[in-house]
């Protein structure tokens, strides 16, 4: 089952999606240039929203946990991309060790070590999972019928291994599933073995505001090359930095250019006609894991921030204080599946797309974050492939809307390239 | 609906089954080896015999038909794949034009034509067909609602192209899709664009024997590798030249041939048991389509061949008189689908395996040719992709079988490789 879009689609949107559909083959032109001489991370997740009259990328992981919510239908699709990425970074590796996040306990997140795990294996990888914390001791789950062994990381003469059985696995490469939220590792600076991504597209160095700068660059090229109007898949975004959630005088300069944002927009409405209400969402530049994160409608709201909402701001993942917000257009989600909305998130390997699934939430308002802690959102896969556009077909065939989604999300991609890969 | 092995497996080859999916990581690392310098074959189908006691391929086919037999489930990994190709191959292609083969009015033929187009398009690539015959006049096909156009190929300053409505399309690439039995054709001679494969992977080039000399050379590999019995995965062969069906003499050394190879088969099948009766598949060396073949089993009948064997044998298509023979060990197909014979046909574009479908006959001894002129086979496509082999299950479970077929499939295809490209 696929979710609708709720509202009337916008005409201006309609036109995009059939732009995009019936030039998919210039695209997938476009694309190749592109990727040419680019190297692509290992693997991303990109959280899209669509709201009817845009669509557009909010969030691109290069540590995707949630490998479990894919249709196993295409896991072949995933193992087949996970062939050509081990060919083309490290054709000569045999063994590997997943890094995963450190202190989850989170059965979901062991769901989608044992999916990952699956897919390198049948890529031609033997596999297994360290953890980087040096307190963890050797624990074994059961999922789903599997049992998953986590091992604590250990180094040696600069290599990294597990101890399994007595014997050392030691890997050729290491494959981070572990976002580095809390810092670059001392344990892998000295390393010689491949780590994948390299620890630079950790959460300590990204800055969203940073990736979103690649993209406004990609985002540019692309709709110059299909002759549209930038915003139908960009949203306008602003930063402050060198602050302090508690300061006055930040707060004014957040809602100052809150308020030169929502104006911008409200013209696009405008223009458009689209009667919704604007909003925007601040987000710590550093953040992850939707923590760090309110939405406002109204700027004078940031001046009136009650202190739960500040506490909320000013720290993230392992308590790293917030200094730089990035304050973006919000996008309504208006995909909807049994009345509840429901958000894409499209998943690749190499510069392929290889599925996705919607996040789909009961208890959200359409304008909130549904990547937040606590959250609870029903997976629901992907159906169809994002890789067969039909010119035949309307755009809310699924494959044809899904085709889309693949390639906003690949947009999304080739700004994380160049963000971590220059 | 998954064909059954007939008789109680020979231990021998369970073994073979269980060593292949137990080993499946080191065997991906073997291929990733062995692909690392060796450019691969754009596509490629390979027929592939299934005893119960051996399974090996016995065709290796470089302009594959059939592409409407494999199951869409799995087409975004054809997709895919053709991706990957054109990347390596071609990455600045946009158009490209498919050659047909010159006369068929086989309506299969035309839907296999109309998935490789939808395949391609998907692809990123803008498709036209185009007939190499001189005296072909544009035409118009009907298939499954789609049209099909095939125009005549017309030529200009080294540059291939069709006229599509007063407009010239002119291709970067050409793809092939007619196995060039008549001969090199001069009409590609002096042209610029790139050929995909190239023309001296047709058959008025391409000899059986030649392509079984390569494979002995990757089968011992791969046996050496995984110390088993190469006899496992290989037939036995020999060959006659400069020969003439018709010369008594060439009969009798044909006969000495025979006797001596059924005699190393029988050697085989006591060793490890085997209750069947060992035949010969007799087959023209530059044949295809299934023409110029005979079976026998037993080598007196080669001198008694009745004319309209002799007829069967001595020319093959498009006229071309037979003056080698490959002698090849049958064997015998053992897998039945609702009482029927059926025999495994896989899928492979550059490197990767896409799919495959059983030819499933009615009509045929185990241990005749299926992929005869005028046969008429049921395509029942693989219903699990040949990439996710599973430990803890059976190698009757059908993901572990199309998973060793996948393998033996790509050792043929490494043997073309190296047969082609050297």
């Amino acid at each position: 089952m696929n979710p609708e879009l709720k509202t009337a689609i916008n005409s201006e949107f309609l036109k995009l999606e059939n732009l995009i559909i019936r030039n998919s083959c210039e695209i997938e032109q476009w694309f190749r240039s592109k990727w040419l001489d680019q190297e692509a991370p290992f693997y991303a997740s990109v959280d899209l929203r669509n709201s009817g009259f845009k669509i557009a990328p909010v969030d691109t992981n290069l540590f995707p946990a949630g490998f479990n919510n894919l249709n196993p239908q295409f896991e072949p699709l995933a193992i087949q991309a996970t062939t050509i990425a081990i060919e083309k970074i490290c054709p000569e590796a045999a063994k590997i060790i997943i890094i995963p996040e450190n202190h989850s306990r989170n059965i979901f997140y062991f769901k989608n070590l044992l999916s990952l795990t699956e897919i390198l294996k049948n890529a031609g990888l033997e596999v297994e999972i360290g953890n980087l914390d040096p307190s963890f001791q050797k624990t074994e789950y059961e999922i789903d019928g599997h049992n998953i062994i986590v091992y604590p990381l250990q180094k040696e003469n600069h290599r990294v291994f597990i101890k399994k059985n007595e014997h050392k696995f030691i890997p050729c490469s290491i494959l981070l599933n572990n976002d580095l939220s809390s810092g670059d590792p001392e344990f892998l600076k000295d390393i010689t073995q491949t780590i994948i991504p390299h620890t630079s597209a950790g959460w300590f160095n990204r800055r969203k505001s940073n990736h979103f700068k690649f993209y406004n660059q990609v985002a540019k090229e692309f709709t110059d090359f299909l002759n549209i109007d930038e915003w139908l898949i960009n949203p306008y975004f602003d930063t402050h930095e060198d602050m302090d959630i508690n300061n006055e005088n930040d707060l004014k300069i957040i809602t100052e250019k809150s308020e030169f944002l929502l104006r911008k927009i409200k013209d696009k409405y405008t223009k458009y006609g689209i009667n919704h209400q604007p909003y925007l969402v601040i987000k710590a530049d550093a953040g992850t894991y939707g923590m760090g994160i309110i939405t406002i409608q109204d700027p004078s709201e940031i001046m009136q921030l009650n202190r739960k909402k500040r506490n909320k701001m000013s720290t993230i993942k392992d308590g790293q204080k917030v200094t730089k917000v990035i304050i973006q257009e919000g996008i309504h989600s208006e995909e909807i599946l049994n009345e509840a909305v429901s958000e894409p998130v499209v998943y690749t390997i190499d510069h392929y797309v290889i599925g996705g699934f919607y996040r789909v939430h009961t208890s959200k308002d359409k304008n909130e974050n549904l990547n937040s802690p606590g959250m609870e959102f029903f997976p629901t896969p992907f159906e169809q492939s994002c890789l067969m556009p039909d010119q035949g077909r309307d755009c809310n065939d699924p494959p044809n809307r899904f085709y889309v989604y693949g390639v906003i999300a690949r947009l999304a991609l080739l700004a994380a390239a160049r963000e971590i890969y220059g």
